[in-house]
């Protein structure tokens, strides 16, 4: 999503033309009528000279045929998708896991777990990016709506409403930041007047594993995943002005970045505090809790774009403030944060990184990849920025093209999809091996908010919507916006009581832990 | 919708940029990003011209200031709306019209009618304007669906679905159509390989007035609501070799409209009989049915857009054989449809017809406006026209600006759009008075398909949607798409079966008539 808003832009009018075609359509297939024969070859051009810009600078090739695969190809996809996986459960019974977690989460720096992929780590990995996706699945993006910006849910729904608490965990903080850094776009805004915040966004959670869960990965998980927004084109505009120093040595890191993981303002309601100070006290208060009854706690952080960013950040942070607590991150598609010595400081500090990213998702590439408007193609600058921006940690790189379930040509939107992430994790063999045959992840996600499958699979492009957008017919027969559940406004004051309900539970836990 | 279409087709794609950058980020604004001050200038920019080239052209004022209305003009729309209108009904109580019905079907040419728009005619043109759009809202446009081209309920079920039941109507009949004339993207056509249909589209239906209804407006009354989809620009590219004859004098029409009311092939499952003959066949059932009841019986056709088109030629074919029959036509932004001779002779066959246009709607305007691709603007060679194609009947000419809850600024397809058209007829007082304060209908029904309504309404646009595009998550955890109940799938076979049961409905309310 964000990288559709980069590209929109800094490209002009004739090339969004082609890509908000594709949008148009595909959104609109409902209500307007399609008719490609007779616009796509105009609408495309400017697409097409895109892509071939960017193909030719990533030595991509976008009309890739596809390979043979595990999965016995064949043109009868009914067969294949709809007989042979729809009747299927999308999980596979869990093992316990608690003796290898250390490795799992990087103690060995993945060297032994990723060729082949090792499948308790696909797990794991598949997890915590589905923590991530839901920031994405539950964010208010209706500037109609005066919670626009906001989570559609109370922490203590989340999961229930997105499916998710078959991980095991319990949501116990909302993460709300800003920015003093004037970076349009990032912050989603309400058109209305009257809204819950003017200058604050949800940007994610904590949240930890309930006990089932902490048995079976053998001690008690906090995490906290970031969501991802920021338009990236923000970011390298004047990036070499733009590095700020990060603690207390040669760290240095994208000031963007960093401006909406400190930014406070006591005027406004839901950031008098920093997305950092929410997130470092609650973190606190759970190791302290849990260290306090003995578990073993450890920190593992998420994020997807943007929130990729924030997660090393907060890695970053949180490995300085608790010397000794394991912090691992696993980010999806996330740009380049710091420099090298924030690369070293990390790795002394002992945060193991696992970025995931899509060999053909410009977004990991950034800040180093610009368009020349002039010239209308990419110019790749990452040569003479290697000194300056460095990505960390161990990378699992992905292919597109290795899934035969996914569309071939030039869609940066779909590229950079966390759902695509997400997909293409769950396939993954080995770098010379394609597709898992047995992959049982839900292929219909991919499709969520882009239009990446195969056509033959006949899932709509972009079908993660409501019905009706939201509007309900009341008893008098009158279309209108239902008020949000009392429970699901967001509030300063409410998150007030949560944290003094969380103190309850915490209390009550407590008791029955040294009761039984 | 249509019109959209026209629009699209016959722009460069610097102008649909524009056009579609607006449905694009109304459509996706909840998946992806808003951001409306960096690209809007650009990208309006061939909006604006275009809007500029037709309003010269339309003598229009694009950017008229709200004018002052019957409705107390304030800034706060809260109150406007949310509190004073979410709570009441949206009808009004019903009185008995069967006195003054032959009137409200045109035998005084509404001459006395319409200045002030009599509540009973009003009443009358939502009625018929509700079974019109019943053919877009229960349209399957999804063109990855089996079905796309068909009703996605069967006759049964169709106006208990849409909330249409209580005008008192039962649906007897669905009628189908083809083209042998090549025109592209009249038809909606999956892209499944096997589907219900290759040939054809679910056209509109036939219904009856069931005997309540009947009581209170004292006749049998008949309905045949004709679906539009056409795409204007295909008309007139050639119109000039495009007029056809019809009947037996000089009456010509527009060939694209007749071929789809006429063809029909022995190969195709569903038109075998031609449109014509299906809806033909259907009438003479029930006007014999009824009449042997000794009822008197009535027939009115209704339809937007190419709908209304289709409405007049089924007005004129069922005029000719029916000598007697009140036949009366309520259309909404119709195109010309034939040459004068036809309208003469509709005129002696006793046709009455009411045609409603939106003065800023260009589709009633057509055949007689083209837009010339080399100046990038429209001409208006209706004086040319003139002689070739003409209007019939009388004309409630509504106004946009009339309305408080409108937009101003350049919107085909919101002018075009019927929802807009019942708004402006239910706000409807007379030419020289503004919207009137006690109108009840739903407002935001306008929104439904277009960006009509202002933004302090608060009303989604482009809001009529399924959740999740029709996918729904299975026991299994995947996101799949539900087969059909079986009795909503269609088919020639089951269109048989239910003329078997409307025999039977028939031979039994008969039989209770004669009983009582």
């Amino acid at each position: 999503m964000a990288f559709s808003a980069m590209i929109h832009n800094h490209l002009p009018a004739t090339v969004n033309a082609g890509i908000n075609r594709i949008s148009a359509i595909n959104a609109h297939r409902e209500v307007v009528f399609d008719h490609p024969k007779t616009n796509k070859a105009t609408n495309y051009k400017g697409a097409r000279r895109l892509a071939e810009s960017l193909s030719s600078l990533l030595n991509l090739h976008i009309e890739t045929p596809l390979r043979k695969t595990n999965l016995q190809q064949s043109n009868n996809w009914d067969n294949l998708f709809h007989e042979e996986k729809h009747d299927t459960p999308t999980t596979s019974p869990k093992e316990s896991v608690a003796d290898k977690w250390r490795e799992l989460h990087g103690s060995m720096d993945w060297n032994n777990l990723f060729d082949p992929l090792h499948p308790w780590l696909r797990r794991e990995i598949v997890k915590y990016g589905e923590f991530a996706q839901a920031t994405y699945d539950a964010f208010d993006f209706d500037s109609h709506s005066e919670y626009c910006g906001s989570c559609r849910y109370n922490r203590n729904r989340l999961f229930e409403k997105l499916g998710l608490t078959k991980n095991g965990y319990k949501v116990t903080k909302y993460i709300y930041a800003m920015s003093h850094i004037e970076m349009p776009q990032w912050l989603e805004r309400s058109h209305l007047m009257d809204t819950w915040s003017k200058d604050s966004n949800w940007m994610g959670y904590v949240a930890v594993s309930d006990d089932e869960e902490t048995r079976r990965i053998g001690r008690r998980d906090i995490v906290v995943a970031w969501r991802g927004t920021v338009v990236p084109s923000e970011w390298y505009e004047d990036f070499q002005r733009k590095l700020e120093p990060i603690g207390l040595g040669d760290s240095k890191v994208e000031h963007g970045f960093l401006s909406i993981y400190t930014s406070k303002d006591e005027s406004t309601r839901y950031n008098k505090s920093s997305a950092s100070d929410q997130v470092m006290k609650e973190v606190m208060k759970l190791v302290k809790f849990y260290e306090g009854k003995g578990e073993q706690v450890s920190l593992t952080i998420t994020g997807h774009s943007l929130g990729g960013a924030l997660a090393l950040l907060n890695a970053y942070e949180a490995a300085l403030h608790f010397p000794g607590l394991p912090v691992s991150v696993i980010s999806f598609g996330a740009p380049r944060v710091g420099n090298c010595a924030f690369r070293d400081e990390l790795d002394e500090l002992g945060v193991k990184t696992l970025r995931v990213i899509v060999k053909q998702d410009l977004v990991p590439r950034m800040p180093g990849i610009v368009f020349n408007e002039s010239l209308e193609k990419f110019d790749d600058i990452t040569g003479t920025l290697e000194w300056v921006y460095t990505h960390v940690g161990a990378e699992l790189r992905l292919d597109v093209t290795s899934s035969p379930y996914l569309k071939r040509g030039f869609n940066p939107l779909g590229f950079h999809s966390l759902e695509t992430y997400l997909h293409l994790v769950d396939g993954y063999l080995s770098a010379e091996t394609t597709f898992r045959s047995d992959a049982r992840r839900d292929v219909s996600l991919v499709n969520k908010a882009c239009d990446m499958l195969v056509d033959e699979l006949r899932i709509p492009t972009c079908w993660y919507q409501l019905a009706n957008k939201g509007l309900v017919c009341n008893e008098h027969g009158r279309w209108v916006k239902p008020r949000r559940d009392p429970e699901d406004i967001p509030s300063p004051i409410g998150s007030e009581t949560h944290d003094h309900s969380l103190r309850l539970e915490m209390q009550q836990s407590y008791k029955m832990l040294y009761a039984s």
